[in-house]
């Protein structure tokens, strides 16, 4: 079965924490993003009058009759049907819990670039992005890396991933955060990994993967850019 | 059964999303933000090292053996076991979508007020908060109010509730993230309440509702203030 993934193109964005199963999973699906004229497809999707259940904004997913929006419920989703989930409820739940703190991290590293809102270019919010990058680096990323690190210390099956044994859609999307974290803010989130050991072992062990590895050295793959939510400003990483 | 609920004392915040759903439901739950020394609790639980799932930000609910934080995840849980929920997997993981939606929202409108983060109070970002809040209140809420209606309007079952015929947890919530626009921006939010007719409806029809009713007329609801998610400033609603 395929699917089909709706997202800007240009840019990794939300939509790359989406790709990341897909492609770990090898599924099946037609990214728009790289279909001529993605965007106005895009666009022409949300606006029909059709759909019962509309989506807000992309990422989202069509799955046969089935639109899914929202990078979590998508993930929470696709999960089941690629094998990157779990069957216990618990744990389910707790996936669920990493994958929405994961999208805090995501939301605050946009607004640390844009912290008077996404209307305004970067230039135009300078001083400002100045000012909240700074608490996000020397604040937020210490706490969010270091609860990663605790969580995965007392994962009762091994430190090696989130949740269980094995890797779910969490542990890829953590590997993706912290790939975005790397790119705009290296020197602060170099120095904050090495006190966060078990976290720079799942991006490596993730890395590693053959399917993700082989997506990740394709040419499919945007690079990371300053159009996208983890953006590079020198002057926000001191 | 009796549950624990963790939140900050006095204020709402994403606690009362948690409290919405118990209190329709009368369930039976311990609220630790209204016992005396409740933070001291709140604190001393998260800095438990017994902890399999550690959360790392209130709200957190305690269900039995089980500890679930991230107020969505929350819900989906509480859903489930108060009949706030559907059984038919595509409706649950739409439900999951509009609560991610509302908890978006509410993400933007803390920052309205603090957009430079945190750390600094309202007093020191005061011109910034400004220009936030003017992008919040004409761009965001008509964006955002407008797609709740519009999903109403489109739900087969009719536009009564937003997933299926009876009430959810997303339904409860959109009366609580209402509320909370109504007192931050008045202004602004009667004003695009009038353009959309069913979420103002839908207003009318949770607040009627006995057991909630009965919460909100009683003295156990904290007051909306300004240490909240929802502030009230003048000079950003003008």
């Amino acid at each position: 079965m395929s699917y089909e993934l709706y997202y800007w193109s240009g840019i990794q964005g939300r939509g790359e924490f989406v790709r990341m199963a897909l492609e770990d999973a090898g599924a099946d699906y037609l990214d728009i993003a790289l279909q001529p004229e993605g965007d106005e497809k895009l666009m022409a999707f949300m606006e029909r009058d059709d759909l019962w259940r509309p989506p807000l904004a992309p990422p989202f997913l069509r799955d046969g009759d089935l639109v899914v929006a929202q990078t979590a419920a998508i993930l929470m989703h696709l999960g089941d049907s690629l094998g990157l989930s779990s069957k216990n409820e618990a744990e389910r739940l707790w996936l669920q819990q990493i994958q929405l703190t994961i999208a805090d991290v995501v939301g605050e590293a946009h607004d640390a670039h844009h912290p008077l809102g996404a209307d305004l270019y970067y230039e135009d919010q300078k001083p400002e992005a100045r000012r909240r990058a700074k608490h996000f680096r020397e604040e937020r990323i210490p706490k969010f890396l270091g609860w990663f690190d605790k969580i995965l210390a007392r994962n009762p099956r091994g430190d090696a991933y989130l949740v269980g044994a094995e890797a779910t859609y969490a542990d890829l999307s953590l590997f993706q955060l912290v790939e975005g974290l790397l790119y705009a803010f290296p020197k602060a989130t170099k120095k904050r990994l090495a006190k966060a050991p078990r976290v720079a072992a799942l991006r490596q062990r993730i890395a590693q993967r053959p399917r993700l590895r082989a997506y990740l050295e394709s040419g499919r793959r945007i690079p990371f850019n300053e159009q996208g939510i983890f953006r590079h400003y020198a002057e926000l990483d001191p």
